[in-house]
């Protein structure tokens, strides 16, 4: 048996209850899970890498399957995978948009480094139509956001949104 | 670190290089794969199960990652894949039509046996057309298919078909 | 104001949740919902259309909105719509491969009948992947369907299927 | 007989053809049509708001069905749509990329406001690529898009971008 | 300049409006068009190789773009494509689920010769939704199909499916 | 036989292999190919025009089919195909999303100009993901481009991003 490690990378801003189930997925797929938060400043992110990496370490079970480590990481995504000893990368698949641009970041990616597989969960249908953009939208409108992120990710962004 | 069991279902009537290029990406994220043959008499498959699980023996690489074993299923394959003692299910994606159809059944599947999770692998993009029903069309009206199935399989498609 | 009537065909081969799903929403949306029921004999439904219609029947709740009829039809569904009055068809939209299906029955249908209007209802994300089609298969296999249709029509696959 | 009241929202930056077809088929399906225009300042709209409700009072018939409101909206539909009595969205839909995002918002909604359901009508085939954004862009160019939208829209077009 | 020929295979059961769109673009395109005609009794076509080479003879305008041949084949496409001189095979598109189909049968054709091209041209998007099989369908169910298929051709549906 | 003159457009920010195989099939289809370099000065493309211009005279073979011209254009794109005598537009499909937004562009370039017809080619399946976007992104992370542009442009590519 070989150590399986996995690199599931996203931008997390913020962290949705999209992402955990993905995560929680992820978990039962490997030995060791690195979620991969994506330093993009010139994106202007909601919260600051650091914000998002406490969201995470604060909302991800300590057991339940393999064990979690964040990193934020910048440059390609295979050369960060490989230099952190994982083989494979994890995706969510949740619809047909989706599936277009995973796949041709994936084949891009394989090209660049063939040796990582990109690997595609499919997140709980009761999730298919959440991502970080709607629910900034969302809450940025007022929106009752709860049932879409954990708590306090909820709450942090009625404070960024409404100060 | 826990052995990860990997199912990988299909026809295999017959198969195809695109099916051994999924095999061999699987091969590198499990500890184990199991080829699962569909008993599928009713549909007329050209070649018999023992036939297709004597293709697949023949013409999956000995080494390569986890050890390969092939058995056949009939009925429900979340239950074959938990009586194997697997908890992961691949399947290869190729194209928007496969995604909806096994978007579809990994939903059913997951709603069958929530403990069981289906992992999408990316085929090459070169075997992206590359269907066991395509490739016995081509070979049934004399088409060389010798690029798309292994050599003893575009013999056997050969010898079925013009005999 | 106009009374509206609302027609929502299909084979209903057995009805399932997603099924009732999409009448609860129409009969929000309406004042009078007509279920037709596809004679559809050369396609060997496993339910005749009087079981089918009793099916219906049996689990359609009697309060809830707009008040439903259960009829059969057969030959042009425009024709059936225009001759019970009604001028909107009620579709359920699940996934993309749906969308073109529908598109394609539906410009024809308004070629065939302008004044008709077919019109779109979203299935609860939880029955995306739910057809009579998959619920009879998971049946056959011996699956248990108790949460993809009503338990009469549960127990009744299963008789159908397995006696 | 309950009153049936619909709000179909939009930026109407300019109004289309496209459009025009949507509002009609909506009126012949509920007794009350709020035409709901976004207040999109941050977009940087090409017309004002009240432009842009001029244009649609110019343009929808006085007859043809159920009566028609224009007012301005900002902040989450769903509220906006409950604050007018309505139960019903109604949305064109054109193409399948339409369908993806069209898709997400409506469950975003549904799950916000469940009482509110949103409705997809299916634009006329002549109109399937007509967009506000496309009809910009082409008359930018200096292309003719007189066929495309109401004849006074066009000529707005033409003084707001070649003044 | 070379002489460019160009091939449309179709089953043409029956010809529809849609053909004939199509057939017309392509004959802008190149110097001579041969439309293919697919011999494929084990599908049990509704009119037989010879009716339907009839129905393109007497449908299709004398002048208009190149000169039109139609001939009946049967076996790989491209074998007859190269035979008949041809470097060119012509295909309409009209929906995402024709493209899927479409792009998988023309890579399989580029794999077994290289040196024939594939060429997609876009139907009328009044006739989007037109294909011979829902036309017959739609015919069989007494429907008006007058405005989806040449005179002659609505005639003789009516007769095969209704004597 | 009439002289075939076809217009391949696109900003070409930079030049690919995947607008290189373009290029090619489109010159075994037509007598003449116009490269259409769009100046689109307002999105601020990474080469200026002439740089675009000459990256592709250097890299388009002098022999191979059909004699290639390279313009640079504005304006509407049916007015430039008119002006330089085509009548053939040709764009490259690669993916779904693709063929939507090229479908909705080729309808309106229709409407304004009937005579024009748009020809789609089918990019080799090895650049399926290849686009002058994610060159850019993949550069500018500083990994390989090599296999995916010309040696000249990759180079070019280092030194405008890294300089």
């Amino acid at each position: 048996m070989t150590e399986k490690t996995a690199v599931y990378p996203g931008s997390f801003d913020p962290l949705t209850n999209g992402h955990l189930d993905i995560i929680a997925r992820a978990r039962r797929l490997c030995d060791r899970l690195i979620l991969a938060v994506l330093v993009n400043d010139e994106k202007k992110p909601l919260f600051t890498v650091e914000e998002r990496i406490a969201m995470i370490c604060d909302n991800v079970a300590s057991d339940g399957g393999a064990p979690v480590e964040v990193l934020e990481f910048s440059g390609l995504l295979v050369d960060f995978t490989q230099r952190v000893g994982a083989r494979m990368i994890v995706r969510g698949l949740r619809a047909v948009s989706d599936f277009e641009y995973e796949f041709q970041m994936a084949l891009m990616n394989r090209r660049l480094a063939p040796a990582v597989e990109t690997v595609f969960l499919m997140a709980k249908e009761e999730y298919s139509y959440v991502s970080s953009r709607l629910v900034k939208e969302v809450a940025r409108l007022g929106g009752d956001v709860t049932s879409l992120t954990p708590p306090a990710v909820a709450d942090a962004l009625a404070r960024r949104l409404h100060r």
